[in-house]
């Protein structure tokens, strides 16, 4: 064991900040065994001091001041993991400043504010550290920045947000609708009150666009990615994927198009094929398959969230950050290396599809959209349909399903659009990407 | 850009030196402008220089003595992918004595010559990187020393072998023998001339020692794994196991029993349930799953084996080393930290299992064998048998299959040998281990 003792200061003492305090104190000895560097918590900030803990804490360790860490000589490194995007922003950015490195988890302060602090921590030299931001307890940061460095990175596509691949699970498992199956998940702990960013598909996006600075070595920016939620699925989609060959996921598609030097940069909830081992991937687990050049397919598969999990990410980076801390130099926290990258248009992508028509059952319908279909020149893979529902009306209903061949997006949209000016046809079919996997 | 120009002695241009070369040329600025460290090869040590290349490289780079790279001091780090281990060995020792980091990827000298080459290591303050042993392009080693370096390793569970996973694989899809699997395997660049090691189990024993090493942080000695190949698998036996909701993997298993500190620690094809994701990893691809006390489950998945993937590897460490180069004390080259841990006896190891037997159909067969179970108090989860197939002799034989309760090995050889004196069964019953995944 070497080095002097290094002193951590700790900010935010939730769900993942007290299990990160377990574990240090926990494993303390292990990990300095296996680090070779002394070190200690040596303050930790909260909100409220007066608060019940779950975790038991010397008082005098406690600030309900952040910048009393930050403004602490003696602290080396700062652990960030308030949440939110204010507060945090203004913390990550005046430890920077002090010159102290800092490890954080928080998704949400890096996809807005992530540009300028990567830029604050390349002119400091100081580094920031997330692996714990990205898919939990799976170490994807780490590996692309290290074990898989040589690699252009071709694709990531993956399973990214626990709660939607949770609810989509238990739809399809238990046959539940999308809100029985979110209470259900509430009640468990593996969906939190506000769930919005969980089902909208935002939680996914943040993730990508940060595994998309990281394997491209370009500048977070948070626009440009088409971001769709699961609040579109129904079980008879699911019914459906099941019958044909698929299950249905919320993925994030990050892809390089070479030949024009563009990023494919997507979060939707897409069909995936039986045979492909993201199909198994369930419940609250996240998987993130990388393809690279050299390395050819890798997938990484583990917890996405929670307090343990979390607390072992950030644990990791922590003795990254006391390994790295005296060579400015050398270290691994992230650092734009490359120009931005154009973002291919959403609607130039392209994917087989599956489309959901719900029509009146008339003759002439199925005709009506083949040969719309046929004048777009998309080509239909497969048909299947329901038996036919009446209505309070009286109108029989039934859902039709074509699976169509790749073809970009916009052409497929305006397809869609004309069918939907046929008579007996519901105006809005639901419309689910197929990937292939391979490319 | 900082620091002077670090100068790589590459010994071994075999298929994997030839694609850590071709890499290195094809991507070196993507590499140089990630890792912010300048580097060129300095000299490439082959076995013969007149023989002809895949690869164009100046021949002034070119030795035949890989002396001259060892004993050059502008070399800073030496990569050593000479396979083998007599030679393997004394070269990674005299790199280390020069005070030259080794990246390696030759599991045979680690598992042979590991506990002294890591002592000196330690003494020396010289790292040396093993990444590409282990799994191919699989961040396996970096995963346990850096992101998971919180955990206590509770087990680590894996198909460590892409030939044999290869093999298997097509028994199972296309119901072919053994023999023919491999045959088609080595004409297809999926095995090696020489594939002993693949179908005995001894290079993934090999994997399974350096991984206990680091995950456990104790010396690495080559004794006291049990090992048994793929060669007693048949294809009955695969089609048993279908029908019975598992498949047949050869597996890895590390596992450290807390209550006794001891590790449990076995090579073997095992029945894998086709609810795991272990059960989906086919052909030569590789996958590891890890449990950690704070993580929980993961599991890393990848090219196992291949100039490429392999490269990857090796190039990941490559950038470690020169990261780490300056700063012995705090580099993650492997180090043991812990005592040794006592091998739990295979005879104490506790899982379920698969028993056929070859039985000649006559009364009062399935009784005896049932009641010698009975009197070892091994409970019957199922049973299951073929047809009867007539013999040269005019006796009619059947498989007849028990599926057993956990218990230990040694309990269960005792009843087999008891059960082997009974008339009318063979008395070389074939067992196979069920992996649980549930503890």
């Amino acid at each position: 064991m070497t080095g002097k003792m290094l002193q951590i200061g700790l900010v935010g003492l939730g769900t993942v900040g007290t299990g990160v305090y377990e574990t240090l104190c926990r494993n303390h000895d292990l990990l300095e065994a296996r680090a070779q560097i002394p070190f200690e918590v040596r303050r930790v900030a909260v909100r409220r001091l007066d608060r019940p803990r779950e975790v038991e804490i010397a008082p005098e360790l406690l600030t309900d001041d952040w910048h009393d860490l930050v403004e602490d000589p003696n602290i080396d490194i700062i652990i960030e993991l308030i949440g939110g995007t204010t507060e945090a922003y203004r913390l990550i950015k005046a430890a920077l400043e002090a010159g102290k490195p800092v490890v954080t988890g928080n998704k949400a302060v890096l996809a807005e504010f992530g540009g300028e602090l990567f830029r604050l921590s390349g002119e400091k030299g100081v580094p920031l550290y997330f692996e714990a931001s990205c898919g939990g307890g799976i170490p994807i940061v780490q590996s692309l920045q290290n074990s898989l460095i040589c690699n252009n990175v071709q694709s990531i596509v993956g399973i990214i947000n626990g709660t939607s691949n949770y609810i989509l699970t238990s739809m399809r498992e238990k046959g539940t609708s999308l809100r029985d199956a979110l209470e259900s998940a509430q009640k468990l702990g593996f969906a939190e009150a506000d769930p919005t960013f969980d089902i909208n598909g935002w939680d996914a996006a943040h993730k990508a666009l940060i595994l998309a600075a990281v394997a491209y070595g370009i500048p977070l920016k948070p626009d440009k990615i088409s971001v769709y939620g699961i609040d579109r699925v129904e079980s008879v989609d699911q019914h459906f994927a099941g019958r044909l060959g698929y299950t249905i996921k919320l993925l994030m598609v990050i892809k390089h198009h070479t030949e024009t030097d563009q990023l494919e940069l997507r979060v939707q909830p897409s069909f995936v094929p039986l045979n492909h081992i993201l199909s198994k991937v369930d419940g609250v687990f996240n998987a993130i398959a990388v393809k690279g050049d050299i390395v050819g397919e890798t997938i990484f598969y583990g917890r996405g969230a929670g307090k343990n999990p979390t607390s072992s990410a950030v644990i990791g980076d922590l003795v990254l950050a006391m390994r790295e801390r005296r060579h400015p130099d050398f270290h691994t926290g992230f650092r734009p290396y490359a120009k931005n990258l154009e973002v291919l248009p959403i609607s130039e992508t392209v994917t087989p599809y599956y489309v959901r028509f719900r029509v009146q059952d008339s003759p002439g319908v199925i005709a009506a959209i083949a040969s719309v279909l046929a004048r777009y020149e998309i080509g239909i893979s497969r048909t299947s349909s329901t038996f036919s529902t009446t209505d309070g009306k009286g109108l029989t209903w039934c859902n039709l399903v074509f699976m169509v061949h790749e073809c970009k997006w916009g052409r497929l949209k305006a397809a869609l659009k004309e069918i939907g000016r046929v008579p007996n046809i519901d105006r809005h079919p639901v419309v689910f990407r197929i990937e292939t996997f391979n490319d």
